[in-house]
């Protein structure tokens, strides 16, 4: 019997973020599969071993998966595997590797990101123009990678096409793609479309796909789909503290996720509890929908007092304190009930202000 | 039911490292419990928050503990926080953060070591003496911390006065001291003692508080005893890619160990697995065990022949080529079963060697 | 009798940039005469002593003077000072630290860049606001800095109110402000105040003087108004391989610069030159200049084919493929006849493109 | 007539250090020839070009140099250009790199260094093999270049065969070999051997050649003398802020150096007047030399008292405070006069001692 003690209301959800969510019961269970006995550290265990078919399967025959800890931890490392000491990062500028990793990149690993303004956090070739350029000059840093993230950081979505356009003319710069796939099983939910089609098929080289928003306990990998497009990568991860001494709690959870299809059974429930939520919200009287609502954020503009009231019944996040615009994130674990409640209080509190 | 499957044979156990194990049966009760529901990511949950209750009985009403994902990267973030830009690391040219991280110190966070040679992985005031000076030199990477691994990496154990007269020494000299506590508690087991009285009580100023090893499935922790000694620990573990976003899975590993007596008995039985293992291979003619066995490490020198075979029926690893060392590490999960094996293996092999 | 010869012409001069330009006679005769004999290495010289007395008497009885070999290491250096770890420095998008320093900042020495896009290269307080912002938030790398450049990238110029403005919204969010003076002499001179006018008494906490571009042969100076705003500049400058062995020959040359009237008569010259290339340039029809010329860069828009044969008669720079935009810089060597005879040249061109 | 005014007695001289002097006159008369007109910035020069075929007369067909400032940027430069992210260093424990440069290695290029003691500051194959290996272990950085000094911080001389046995041996184990020569004259002069006896024709990949000491201004280069050693060289030299914008005056330095025989002129007489000095101290009863007097630097053992008082007198620097050892350097502008007024010196005071 373990000492530890239930602390917390397992019926209490929010919209705050997908990562707020716990594990789901599948991915418990083949944590439970996995123990006992020894088995070799630092990867070289047969779960670690075995899941490389499955990611083969994901995203064809030259896949390679590295679990990792977290999305930075995957990210830094993917970045630093494309990139000499002197190369640099095309991104957009809402990218969450410029914003939200708490310099992450720069201040572990010394990348330079060239980040570029975007309408909807996606880019395209003509915005990836406006820094990359300067080959061959010592003074500037040079660009060499691309990184675009699925779904974006503003709830949007490349259609494979669009991802194509960029690896394309990328790789006519002699540049290559990272795309951050924290919510990638998102993307292939609300696309309807296999993981490789926006991935291996367009031509993106690097990939950080995410387990933990999609229902993992932890657990990132990054899958080099092109591997000439990185070096050093086994040193990197180590160097970059991000390998777990006992991998087999990351790879087995990664082949609960994606031996079946869990992974998309969690992706269309998060989506669809989006949908859910746009369409009650939209039909509350003052609620302005902003952006369009792609995979499983739900972004909207209330007045301050109705924020401040409804904060207090759910968690979700201011994302703009300026214009009054706030992110809701739907889950794995995210129900009908869990919505209809949520939107029924947003209506109520929109009412007490009126 | 999850689409993972049994990969390995949980009977099978070895000798090659503690985090070789499994996870406590204990620890993945304390995992089921914090799941569902949604709590706010990031550590502001409920476990981390008690979690902050349960070290303060182990280390003192001072203690603040921030858990990381893994022992590298709690020894960098807490070495980051200690040091200033142009500040170094006084340590055992054995120690781990010297020569088992891959260089993470130096590449992810800048930071410079001066290593002193020591006969038993032990530093004393007249080794940190060896590189400590020149301090107001420009020219000299300023010592700044100590950092002492306790138990070594040598398998060698610190008495509360050694460490005390470290921690004098170097607070005489302006200097701070880190432990890397990776197996503290097989410290605290070996020596009888709580886990304060080598830390908290003589001075030690920063902990890496190791879990992995002792028991859980991944998690570690810095524990600040002096916070004077440490600046901007909050942004150093996102920077350095060391925040769980499900935080609350790390915590609840932590007070299934640390709440009760699960540390303690998972090292014990370790120790005394260490201590069985020593005397049984004292016993066979021709083994020689050329350090003291006093936690959970038992070094011997063995002819190579006898090596290959024996590693061919238990994983371990040989140490010094050169010599013929090899290192047999036991676990929580070690049995008087798994010992009395593998030291009859050993003794056939050596019988068929001679 | 030296062995080497002289290579090149010295009555060719261009427009290129004022780092084309060679050393000032008088800087010269400085070099010559702090030779011979011994002094002692890296800073304790008589010299770099001096030299702090003649820095009070431009910045104020505060100000402490660093010499380095350049502006990108006087840049590095001063924000390394003024940041921890987890700190950041907003900067416009078009700052030279941002785009021409080979991602110098980031990769030596791990520092997180927050750019904005302005109007004419000068930060403002609403523009700062824009990127500062998420204090207290360990996902966001923290505002710390606010970094101008005077005169800027673009050839215009702050006034002192408006450096106040930056200044003092800086302090209000507990920030500190650095300038990249580089051309801050030219700055100087074109507002005509003494050069504290819009350093020391409107609030700048840390400045990078430059003294290659006005007539030394190497040397730039990190100058320190406010002490509380930086640590560890002596470690720093050394650790950041900015820390001249015999420094006596920087400190005489910022003597030579700033005893007397040198930085003013140079910088006088270089934006009279730009002026009168303006007046010239503007009365050509067809050329227009698309920037206002405020110190010693004129930006003009030319015909390509005019660009390519013009730049085979003087060396510029092209500095907007896209647009046709060309920068010509004057420096403290231009002289009247340079700028006539350039202008004619362009005249001519621009008629045999007509 | 500059403003600056002569601050100093050019008679006093010292033994502190070859970068205590100034620069030799034709290197002064060199600067101005270079003077006037305009040349291209960063480099790209007719002084900088027409050096390329002086070094390939020292260092063969093959050399490339690179001028940067000073000696930790140009052994900075180097490591960095001859290491990935993940790979490291083999040093002397008393390597200039690892000692006295601030840590600029690990905090500026995120290198890793493993250093060796030795009994004279000179590498050996055995030496190196006790860090020279774990290749291909990812918990080890991965030793790839061997970094000897010649002649070494000790005043020792490795003979070419010396140099070759490390050379012959790192490239066996696939690495490549650096060689910090600031002071590289001298060692020629020593050996009396061309230049490229001691590297380019027993195997040295990368020089980081000295200039300062040898009687520069400033500048050093880093020779490249095997090609496929390094990458990115251009970009790194800018990114480690040692690209000097108006380097037509570090090239014609260089170019007064090695055109003719001043550099050999200049080693010789350090050398010589280092001879002379050890005859005359040995000479001195009470007074110890305890290391080979092979270049130019003495070390001597002697009695606090005496060198508290004839540090008075003469600028040196205590070496060991433990031993009493001191350093004394002699430069390419020290005078049989100077030597011997030292040594009576140090015989009074050692009289008055006894």
């Amino acid at each position: 019997m373990t000492d530890a003690i239930r602390r917390h209301d397992p019926l209490v959800k929010g919209f705050a973020s997908d990562n707020y969510a716990g594990v789901h019961p599948e991915i418990l269970q083949a944590l439970a599969l996995a123990n006992e006995g020894h088995q070799t550290a630092y990867g070289d265990d047969v779960y670690t071993e075995a899941l490389q078919e499955i990611f083969r399967g994901h995203f064809g025959p030259e896949a390679v998966a590295w679990p990792m800890f977290n999305g930075t931890g995957a990210n830094v490392v993917a970045l630093r595997a494309m990139t000499a000491h002197w190369e640099a990062v095309v991104c957009a500028d809402s990218a969450h590797i410029h914003t939200d990793e708490g310099g992450a990149p720069e201040r572990s690993a010394g990348l330079k990101l060239l980040p570029v303004a975007t309408p909807d956090g996606k880019l395209t070739p003509d915005l990836i123009d406006r820094q990359a350029w300067g080959f061959g000059d010592e003074h500037r840093a040079q660009p060499k990678v691309v990184s675009i993230t699925q779904t974006t950081e503003l709830g949007t979505l490349y259609t494979p096409a669009e991802i194509k356009a960029v690896c394309d003319h990328a790789h006519e710069l002699g540049m290559v793609v990272h795309l951050d796939g924290s919510r990638a099983t998102n993307a292939a939910a609300a696309l309807d479309v296999p993981l490789r089609a926006f991935t291996t098929d367009v031509g993106v080289d690097v990939l950080s796909f995410g387990g933990t928003k999609a229902g993992l306990m932890f657990g990132e990998a990054v899958v080099v789909l092109n591997p000439d497009a990185v070096r050093g990568l086994r040193y990197l991860r180590k160097s970059s503290m991000q390998l777990a001494s006992k991998m087999r709690f990351v790879s087995v959870q990664f082949e609960a996720l994606l031996a079946g299809d869990l992974w998309l059974r969690n992706a269309r429930n998060a989506n669809a509890m989006a949908q859910r939520l746009a369409v009650a919200v939209r039909g509350i009287d003052g609620v302005e929908v902003p952006r369009p609502v792609q995979a499983n954020a739900v972004f909207a503009i209330l007045p301050r007092d109705v924020t401040e009231r409804l904060q207090k019944r759910f968690r979700f996040y201011t994302w703009n304190e300026a214009t009054g615009e706030v992110r809701w994130m739907t889950a794995f674990d995210t129900t009908e009930a869990d919505v209809d409640a949520f939107a029924a209080a947003l209506a109520e509190e929109m009412d007490s202000s009126a």
